[in-house]
């Protein structure tokens, strides 16, 4: 949950991208000026969403880089508690994905695996928590979990999306390609590799 | 290549969400009050954006959707012609978009994978064209290549897209967490997991 929520969705954005790029930055300071360069956004446009955040400890040769990171991790409210996530769909998309979301830093943990045609043997056998669809109701509530990845195929989306959000879910990132319907009060971001190969051709 | 670069880009991912929408409707037609339900965008906003791509058939009772799907893939020029793109990195992650990247009726086809650390054993062995990133400058050309999708480490991502762009590629989809630098005229869409959940959380 965020601690503040009148930021900007276009802000926000911006600001998870900012945060890659001091992930990787080498200095200890950076400039407006230097990230406007690698991200092509105006440096009046960073000055204004660093304002946004409350952020306002710019000095004459740049920004300290720690600083700015704790600064934009606690603005968005994403900084230090666990979030648990699950996964809606086991295949290899979903599978990779485990190794993605628990990347070293990462708040997000991955506690359970969910697909509809599980039997005793692949759940004895798996190294990661899976459970049938049918589970959904208690894991998510034992497990604390808030955030799902849809990972099932197109036709089965909508059905499954209905499940997790009646099992108390209240963000679904959709990387089928369905568009999905969900209460006001739940939240979805779509991620699709070839919805990004389009905006790019 | 875009047929018409006019469209704003938030126009097109909308429609390319639309074009999602309509590939699961059932009905023959469909009503903007429809579109808006499933999506949340005002019925004046879906009319605005079928008025920037020059549709204007709508009918009392709805839009016709085949007519309405064909008229948003011409628009955004992405309809008819195959268009070759690469993976770049060989890990879980870039073997399950083979699959994604593939589906039916996809204009995407991946003509090839590279990774710095393959070896003769393991492209013999493969079941998709793999090569080293050491051939990439002359497999990109051969094979009409023209986006890639980034899924090296990290670390790697800049000089991995700087080789990219070198070979010629004009588009990007970068699913590493690195912030790209790119010169004018090759775009990049980022796409990343944990970003998403970033948004929802």
């Amino acid at each position: 949950m965020s601690a503040i929520v009148a930021i900007p969705e276009v802000t926000r954005k911006r600001m998870l991208t900012l945060q890659n790029l001091l992930q990787g930055w080498q200095g200890e300071k950076i400039t407006s000026v230097q990230i406007s360069e690698i991200t092509g956004w105006k440096d009046s446009l960073i000055r204004h969403d660093l304002w946004l955040l409350g952020y306002n400890k710019g000095v004459s040769n740049g920004y300290r880089k720690d600083d700015l990171q704790q600064a934009i991790g606690q603005a968005l409210g994403f900084e230090s508690e666990q979030v648990n996530c699950c996964i809606a769909g086991l295949n290899r998309l979903g599978a990779a994905l485990l190794d993605e979301c628990t990347t070293e830093g990462s708040v997000f943990r991955i506690k359970a695996v969910f697909d509809s045609n599980v039997n005793r043997v692949e759940i004895l056998r798996s190294t990661f928590p899976l459970y049938p669809a049918t589970e959904m109701n208690w894991v998510i509530k034992q497990e604390k979990i808030t955030l799902a990845i849809l990972t099932v195929a197109d036709k089965d989306a909508q059905t499954m999306c209905d499940r997790l959000v009646k099992a108390g879910i209240t963000g679904i990132v959709n990387m089928t390609r369905a568009v999905l319907k969900v209460p006001d009060g739940v939240k979805v971001e779509n991620v699709s590799v070839v919805n990004a190969l389009k905006m790019i051709n």
